[in-house]
């Protein structure tokens, strides 16, 4: 089973940024636990600041993979473009947060993307990411 | 450790329901698998359609039990008493949607509970309650 | 032909409130006189107060009779979950209202349940039930 | 009883239109099936796409007959120019639909002429036009 | 001095009409003392229920006259149509209301075609059209 | 004089939940204590997490009592059915908060039921129960 | 007759202040205007850029004068304050403006206190004035 | 205990102005009421239409005293000024209203001071004055 | 091959009617050069000011030509009955308008009829109208 | 004559992409149709998923060539800033659509670009494109 | 060169006022340090709590003066008045503001005066006013 | 001291770009400037169209650098994913604009940023990027 995790804005400052939000933990540290929990999956990991980069691997992985877990940040709340991505790909798609975006400002409620994704998990923590690895192996039972 | 499991309007009549969009399995079968997956846990189970007595159970568990797996059903939209009820609570609740509401009619975009639970899972039909589970045993460690 | 009528909130207070709005004339010299005019058909009446009870019948009856005439009063305006409640059963719905709710306040101008039913009927008084009930009979033909 | 049916723009088409929204019926059989089943109410006719000539209408049965039958199709949603044609005479205006505009678009939610006319019947296909003429009679009573 | 006077939707059963609102005078009479007051002004009056032979009317004389005093009636607050044909013509605008919009329901207080008329006039009855009348001579001066 | 208080969702929680917004003492210390400042008024006492259970306690009482303190707690921003219960009845209705809800959450803003009620008390923690009771017989005078 | 003309914020600037929207000429020219038209006539003249001084000449004027030329100016689209004192005052107000404000911005479209006052009067430079003085004057025959 | 009592625009004319909402008692006769009921506390008044001079009474006073009484009239909706001011002192302010500002125009529901005021009372009429003291007085214990 | 040109209100003026914004040719002109242009093609033309006769001459047409450009002018942005009558009939419809009207007034940029045409075309002066025609037959290859 | 083709996200996925709304063709094909259809222009096609690199071929070509046909893809709905671009180069810009972006959800409806394009083509499928070339050329005559 | 500091409602407070947000340092320790830095450039300073008084204060210097530095404190959202204040007068006014207006509430975000303005600066606390004064100096030259 | 300057999109055509909102000098002119007036000063320039390479830069320099000069152009108005990298970082961010956006279109008064910067200035030409190098240096003291 072929997993790819695609993080978005900002999100490759975890650990330094905003800890009280984020928590102090940055994301490669997760990744590794997450190679170590699940040895049979293959897993694949993409960060960009760049909108149109994430589009570009979702479509470069989107036929091929089993699953995308995918945290678009800021993104999430604006981007038209990568919900018509995530519809052009066949791969089913977990739109994950770290924090719960419904606890902070009211333009975070909202996501563009969502409607395209098979599910979304939101407010764990990094474990939001564990989480997206179970609902991906879930469907595939 | 002990999970209470709470399911709100309409949710009785899963598996009869609307079954393109909820689909033909009915909670109980589901229930029946957790108490199987995670037999070291102490599950309760509780359903009702009335918001009040959704309420009412929340305050009765909500100081005892370790976490609340909560679908509140279309209240989810509406309600700010369930808000309440939750933030008046100490056991961490987890906000689960069977079907991917942000797919749905727009009414259904917007959760006035999410922001008062730790976090929410959607879409990803009864396997939602399974992954709620698992993110409060995350929450343990 | 069985028909269930189900009266939401206030509506047990028909005849004693608001006369100017809603006549003087109660609810139950209104469901005699249909019996009455409708001897072949089989009536049930039931009213409460609590949304959630108007749930619990329509999930009881919903399977079995003919059709529902429901005045679901002030619930009308808010309530998702009977909206879906009328969905996840199989007989029809014919939304009634005793007033006509568009000369009203703003906030009586939209129904949260409408959509899921057959048809509305609303302004005629009392005689609302009855135009609703022949409503269902032109169906069944 | 002297009784004025209005239709309004499109239902000309009634029967050739969108069959799978209005049904696949001319408006004329059923006004022929209204003057068998009321054979002591005097029925009369007008179609027209154009809304002034409603509006002319109106104003030229509107002291004079004992109600009027309305459906002013797409000009229910926009015309304050019929909602107060409506308020200038004296006959009581039924507004009807054959569709159920709730649960269509949402620009087909809001009535603008609904506020002015004694009530609404909407959704039971060509039967809505009977049940109307049944609501007019009950209001001779 | 040529003045062009334009009814719209309904004014034709001024005196009729709703009176606690509209007064209970014709129209006519209020046109004769207006021949009477200004007798060097040469009159022309129209009036229809069709919102595109207003647009017709406006166009025949809208290149030839001094002025023209528009009570659009119902169409003043969802006309662009006629907005545009106002911009279309060289003769000024004056908007009158008989009643005072601002003080009657919301949906009335917002003027499609005032930001094409040269002034508007409101609420003082059938004397607004005598004052309609005075700021067209007023500007000749 | 007989004065009926009534308490909506999650108050029967007061003392326990959130006391940075609603304080540290129970409602009951409150009620003994209104018990002995007006010997003269006959209180009685209801409160529950059920909407229509409040509704049921304002007809059984609203008929009778000289005057209602009303706390609907989240209901008071969503329920148009309490408003018609109140409407629908005789007694005087007086709002009531603890917390000033204009400096919280913009969804507690608006009051659904302050247009029905007598008059609304809020902000002065559980004094305001006492500043009710005083309106209630101020308006006795 | 005795009318009383008041002018409020950077009204005293007319002449000055934009050319292009509000004309070349003072309105102390335009006041000596109207007494010599109408020499019958007691006027009375008050300006202030302070909205309560505004309000307290409403008060002091409005129980005694035949009526009320207002001309608001930037007040007209914010102040529920002169709304409140227009209606508090028995004599009839006109409201009037220099230009036609339905052509300007959107947040000049909108008057606040136009539903307080008998008529609206806008858009004909300096002349509004004088339309004002014969509306008030055809109020008295 | 030093009192003051502050009122906003057109309250200088209560007891004349609009007497089926405001009644038809002046304002000085309450206040003398008002040192009657409570000897023991100093109070002082204040009335003016002039916003910035409300606001310049509050900086004046606002230190020194044990609460202040405000009724802020229109400017209650719209006065982000008042707010800053009400903030930027230390006494307890509480607003009152004569009227049940919410069974009264939409643009009175909201205020813009309530959020920084400790509470608010109203629609008891002139009482409303002698419930805010006594909550301010309750404040005190 | 069949194709229908229908023109809405005011575009009888077109060359006349501001110029700066539609340009100085008249659409007689144009008419000429597509019968031109394109001999194998059988063009009819209408033009009205009135909605319900461009109603009309759509279902005359829509069911045996090969295609209509409809420029609807003002009713574009407000017509829902143009827009059912689009869908009524067969023949593909496509919208089109001389000036770009995504740079002009807000309310000129939603098109209520274009949800049910093939297309739009709108912002090339004159030469919209060849676009059409070449789109249309571009659908019959 | 020398013309750009730029177009936005996903449509490198064309023919792949969600056959049922965009087609099964391929750009590519379009592409070379167009070369040899117009033998006499000189055509370059540019194609990418990031917003700024397509201002950026904006910048580059946008003083050079004769017009610019641009699908912004999803980027159409939301970019301020290509809409800053168009404005800043001074070659016309058309902006097509494959797909008629009115039929399809709310927020396609609006475009930010629009109003600094010449014109808008929507619709007709890879046909649109060969339209936009004819637009172009029609404006060089 | 002459500039004239005008400072709004609520600011001669400051130093006292809220300190978190405003800071504790007066604005006359400020103004002392502009007239050191900048000898030679003629200061003048006003403040007033009342918005009448600030336009008066604008009139009286706009022409004369070199530039106005306003902090119109809570009126810049909401008053018109000043707007057309500063538009009435020659001088170029910078709007100021000592807090970040934007990481503030929302009705803090949008000033009803900066369109009028020359440019705004806000949230560099009292240095604010010497950038405003920097700014002017930078138009001189 | 080190500053960095960074430029958003259409910002490199400066000087080319609308000459009448941006003026017709070149940003690379204003720079030199800069380093001139502030020789202690350490500057850096950055120009990107890409949204993410300015969060890469900001990423970047930001926990190095005193502060950032940032000039987002479009994406003021649209960018979450800017704000959050300027939360990220621990560099003070003013942010700047050369036009004064709030005289322009509605869509170009709100900043999606400003709520993270320390303050804002706007409307003063390249002058805008002088002031902000002052505030920086103001903040340092």
């Amino acid at each position: 089973m072929k997993i790819q995790i695609i993080n978005g804005p900002n999100i490759n400052l975890l650990g330094t940024r905003e800890p009280g939000i984020y928590g102090a933990e940055s994301f490669e540290r997760c990744y590794e636990d997450l190679k170590q929990v699940y040895p049979s999956i293959e897993f694949s990991y993409f960060q960009s600041n760049v909108e149109g980069f994430l589009i570009d691997k979702i479509h470069e992985v989107g036929f091929d993979c089993d699953g995308i877990v995918l945290n678009a940040g800021a993104y999430t709340h604006t981007s038209i473009a990568i919900q018509d991505a995530i519809r052009a790909v066949t791969a089913p798609v977990v739109e994950v947060h770290i924090s719960n975006v419904h606890s902070r400002e009211e333009f975070r409620h909202k996501s563009m993307i969502a409607c395209a994704c098979k599910g979304v998990i939101c407010g764990f923590g990094l474990d939001s990411y564990r989480l997206a690895v179970e609902a991906l192996t879930g469907m595939k039972k």
